[in-house]
């Protein structure tokens, strides 16, 4: 057996053993941040990263590093992702790169020791806390605090659907104390999974992230009037599960007012009041979601959606609110770091092709504060959040290829001096 | 003041009294069954029968007897309705018909105590316990177990959304053990507000149920595949709230193929899976209701519904199961309790009228296994199950006074012997 073939057992052998901590029937895994299954997960983390002979810290809102000092008093490189997931979800989404993250890091650690790398950085491989926000919104919950985008006391406040908090979650966990500090940071990569069709369908094996489509996000909260489910007469109903079935159904209809792939809608978060057998609903609260790679095109969808609202306030008899809880353009990755990618995509002679993020990474917080990299791997058949969601062996590993290629110059002394 | 006049301002007095129990700010009531609320309701109960001379007693699911004993070892004639209320409802909804039994009793007894009556029944007023349903189902809880539909220990372990069950609920209420054997009921009578417009509209004080409106419940169950909300192309999207969104309009727009009140159709209750902001939903239940006075348009509207269900599986790409958990037809309520029912609206010269009832009362147990009277008193603007549901005082007193009318007959002898 060649090292090479030894490394790649290696990392396939690791993924699996990963994927047994909350796994599901159908092959996918259920771990939620901050439930038993993530903490097991993370202790796997732990050690592994300590098996490879790094040193393991969590800073206060459960974010773990895998540290490697190469370089004392040095900034340091960070790569990793998330090994949270969506209820009943995929194995890959997150946790493929936390993984590709770690043996980035020990390839490259190896690199530094033999003497093939100049290390001018260290090197922290980073578990990211509550990147996907199902059980604790909002997602991201990690990165977002150490960026300084989302304060921690508020973010560990956070309570789940029971009354169970953030706080009280990561209290449970056994660990070192310690973090690397943001100011100290002198770049980041993460691979992920597509988590979409178009690498497999060009035939690329990785995906150079350059964009992300522009999002507008909006809480809507749909208030009819209480009445009989039963003896309510049709005229008189005011019923605001009904508003929200319309506005539903219009959300999806607003997409073919457009070419394909041009406009993504969804709602996928309900709560209504009171929730009873007997009861029309008085409240329905929505999360709804518009997405483009046009920000022409979502200004227009928003404005198409609310011409349909005032039709459904007058069909329904119900008043609709809406506010705007989150929005972006069509934001650019660091060009510097896409150009880093591209260079290690030649190198390794890897078909790799640009492209943009419809979903929010780690890296899209991480992108506002230092140079970054992200890169993307194949889906089959871009399936995501789900339990049959699948990246090829093959994909995977040239996922990691390209990683310690971009780690391993970042720890060689990118942006400040690439080869 | 005259003794009639005393009467009617007790009745209006204990009225507001009963009604500050889980009182809302808008005027209505939100007493659950087995909540803190409920629990109060029932001790102001128990007090106020033990004030005019009755014994409450209370049965193993809760349902509350405030016995009168008229005539040893006889029969017994039940009156009463529900003390319990959907969540932020309004406050005559089956409490009216509780005091409204209450006083009835009272009067009876005095006439009784006085000589003007022969007593040959026994007389209690009763409090069904969970009628509502909406916190613990099946609603009709206390009367289905009473009457022998539902089982006993079913019901006691029914729990909540919170995972509590009735029996932890029952558990903490101090009573007196007991009940009233079903088969020493000699007749049951009931008074109701209306929930809807008939009565109001026709300007009768009375309404005389005779019937029910045909049913038929269905728990849907709407099966998508969870995927990305964001980067899920349209065309692979089998979201699973689209396609109950989709059914919940279609439930609307069946009402429209049928002249005004043929045809009411709800969904009001709403489950889904995995109900996160950034993946759609697997799997979605909903509780769906068909109501008319005409069972063809009942079994048209099915069908109907059907063929939208077939078209929305093409939409949505998600499957549809469909459960049909009650149906009945139009039920009559005895035509010996709506002939006393009308002797006593003649007798007393009150404008009264025959009347289908279109949701479920307790009463439409107990006319399955003993005589029975139902009667409404006019609902303002036909508004229930809301804060704003109200019936004017005079309906309420001229409610009560038919009750009495019916009662004391009961006690007399009916329905072996009329007078």
């Amino acid at each position: 057996m060649t090292e090479e073939t030894d490394k790649t057992q290696e990392f396939l052998a690791d993924f699996s053993a990963m994927s047994a901590h909350g796994a599901t029937e159908a092959g996918g895994v259920d771990r939620q941040a901050g439930t038993d299954a993530d903490r097991a997960t993370r202790a796997w983390f732990r050690e592994l990263v300590t098996a490879h002979g790094g040193r393991v810290v969590r800073d206060a809102i459960g974010n773990q590093f895998g540290l490697f000092e190469l370089a004392p008093d040095a900034d340091w490189v960070l790569v990793g992702s998330h090994l949270d997931s969506q209820p009943m979800a995929g194995r890959f989404d997150g946790a493929y790169g936390v993984l590709a993250g770690a043996h980035a890091a020990f390839r490259t650690v190896e690199q530094v020791r033999s003497g093939q790398l100049n290390a001018v950085h260290n090197l922290a491989v980073v578990n990211w806390f509550n990147e996907e926000g199902s059980r604790f919104t909002p997602s991201m919950m990690g990165s977002s605090v150490y960026t300084g985008t989302l304060d921690l006391n508020t973010a560990l406040e956070t309570a789940d659907r029971d009354g169970v908090t953030v706080a009280e979650e990561l209290a449970g966990e056994i660990h070192d104390e310690g973090s690397v500090v943001l100011d100290d940071v002198a770049a980041y990569a993460e691979i992920h999974v597509e988590q979409g069709r178009i690498l497999e369908e060009a035939g690329a094996a990785i995906g150079l992230v350059d964009r992300t489509w522009g999002a507008k996000k909006y809480r809507v909260t749909v208030l009819g009037e209480q009445g009989h489910t039963g003896s309510t007469l049709i005229r008189d109903r005011q019923d605001a599960l009904y508003g929200a079935a319309l506005l539903i159904v219009a959300a999806r209809q607003v997409t073919e007012q457009f070419e394909e792939g041009l406009l993504h809608t969804a709602v996928s978060e309900l709560e209504l009041a009171p929730n009873s057998p007997v009861t029309l609903a008085r409240e329905v609260q929505i999360n709804l979601d518009l997405r483009s790679p046009d920000v022409e095109v979502l200004a227009r969808a928003e404005g198409l959606l609310a011409e349909e609202i005032q039709r459904i306030e007058q069909r329904a008899r119900v008043s609709v609110e809406q506010r705007r809880t989150h929005e972006w353009g069509l934001v650019a990755y660091p060009p510097e770091g896409v150009a880093l990618a591209e260079l290690v995509a030649q190198d390794l002679d890897v078909p790799a092709q640009r492209i943009m993020t419809v979903a929010g990474h780690d890296s899209t917080n991480m992108k506002n504060v230092v140079p970054t990299v992200m890169l993307f791997v194949p889906s089959v058949e871009g399936i995501s959040h789900h339990e049959s969601e699948s990246t090829r062996d093959d994909d995977m590993l040239a996922g990691v290829d390209m990683l310690t290629g971009v780690v391993a110059r970042m720890v060689g002394g990118w942006p400040t001096s690439t080869d």
